[in-house]
């Protein structure tokens, strides 16, 4: 029988699925639900225990104790105020190497090893339990890109290859060949809204979504749903790409719908097909 | 005596300040003041006319008219709407280029190319006639970066040398190492406003607002003012970098005062001492 999976849940629905696609394959789960990040009705569905964000010493003993060997860490955490984290002995430890000054890659990163190296459990990506959700390559609904979306991905792929290694966002919007915004703190739903008052007349506008260049995909892979498609339909966007093979798409059948629905496209794309060496993963 | 300046007014407080500094120099000035752009309080008090943006031959003929030899473009010009637009035959030889497509700098270093070498014209920098609203060297008031504002600064600067090539936006806001946000079509004013609701718990957040490298300055130096240091400290900030000799400085005496005011500092960086090779201007 396949071990038993710890998922250390974040935000979004991601630990839900998680939960579901363990159920289904009759693997044993456990969650350790973030106290104010992870969403009660996602978790507590599963054998579940609440933790405080800091307290990672009480996090690990509890993996330990339910016989946890893989763990997957899934959904997003926003960044704690200081009240909130109070770090125990171990999560000090993580601090106290200036891991909350780096980007979320390098933290991400750091975590990861460390639960690896140190702690003795495997980390899966999500993915690795999630097949079905990989985004697939080429249009995922009835509509496809036209010729200026086409231009404004590409802008969008060449963006994020030149500001990735920069570890601020995953996500760009591009217009007509302008970049209206670029991601950074705001996340995706941010950076969709916030661009509504920046298109310029007439069509386009494309949300280009892809993985870093190099980016710790384990902890941090890049997903879609139907909460982006609705937020892009109302903002006048074109379409979206995203990574063929690197991104995660909830619930893909309400995905097509709404995209059918507004007139939207939703594409899979390689970006080495458009940057060479574009390559992410670890 | 000095040739006569005409000034292409887009909006903001930028046009104003050069009639000042060529009347108090004895030089005769006329004002293109574009609709919808130009403020009419600011260029009204000058000898002007208000032409369409897209009627380049209407604006070029009147410049010849009024014997106006160099020319100074001022202010920015928002993104105009095809009906606000509708170009003439000469306005459409820029547009057939493809120019719109490009970004800012690509746009405005062919329209000076064009005043240049087809029409005649000398093109001038703001700076030009207001020396002494260049940034200067070091802290501006009261208050310098202290160490985490320095880090701050220096990784700013380094995001900005990243970014430039890519002719997205000339600013960016860090706090604690993190990138708050990038600047690209919602401007300066706009970036500090959304990353108030993005900033960390606890101390810092820095703006750092330099030309990209290779920028064309003539057209589109980049300024500060007290509207700046209002939405800088309405949004929690730390302090201001801006690139030294680089930046127009509108209003010190006020600048000078809400920033003492408020406890931000104001200070004049080289960006090249902080990434080799960073180099603006053209």
């Amino acid at each position: 029988m396949a071990p038993k999976v710890g998922i250390l849940a974040g935000g979004g629905p991601l630990p839900g699925y998680l939960v579901d696609a363990c159920r289904s394959s009759g693997r044993d789960v456990f969650v350790i639900a973030f106290e104010g990040q992870a969403d009660p009705r996602v978790v507590e569905a599963a054998p579940h225990a609440w933790v405080r964000l800091g307290a990672a010493g009480e996090a690990l003993d509890r993996l330990r104790a339910e016989a946890v060997e893989e763990i997957v860490m899934a959904g997003p955490v926003t960044r704690p105020t200081w009240r909130e984290l109070r770090p125990d002995r171990r999560a000090a430890k993580f601090l106290g190497r200036g891991l909350l000054n780096k980007g979320d890659d390098g933290l991400l990163g750091a975590i990861v090893r460390a639960l690896e190296e140190e702690e003795g459990f495997r980390v899966i990506g999500a993915d690795d339990l999630l097949d079905d959700l990989q985004a697939t390559a080429g249009p995922f609904g009835a509509y496809g890109p036209d010729e200026d979306s086409t231009a404004d991905i590409e802008q969008g792929v060449r963006v994020l290859h030149t500001t990735g290694p920069l570890d601020i966002g995953q996500a760009v919007i591009v217009q007509q060949g302008i970049v209206l915004g670029l991601e950074a703190a705001e996340g995706t739903r941010g950076l969709i809204e916030r661009c509504a008052g920046l298109r310029r007349e007439g069509r386009g506008g494309v949300l280009v979504k892809l993985p870093k260049p190099g980016q710790e995909t384990r902890a941090d892979m890049p997903s879609i749903g139907p909460e982006t498609l609705r937020a892009a339909a109302a903002s006048g966007l074109a379409g979206i790409a995203v990574a063929t093979g690197a991104t995660l798409v909830f619930e893909r059948d309400e995905v097509v719908r709404l995209a059918d629905e507004h007139g939207l496209f939703v594409v899979g794309i390689a970006p080495s097909d458009i940057v060479a060496g574009y390559a992410s993963g670890s």
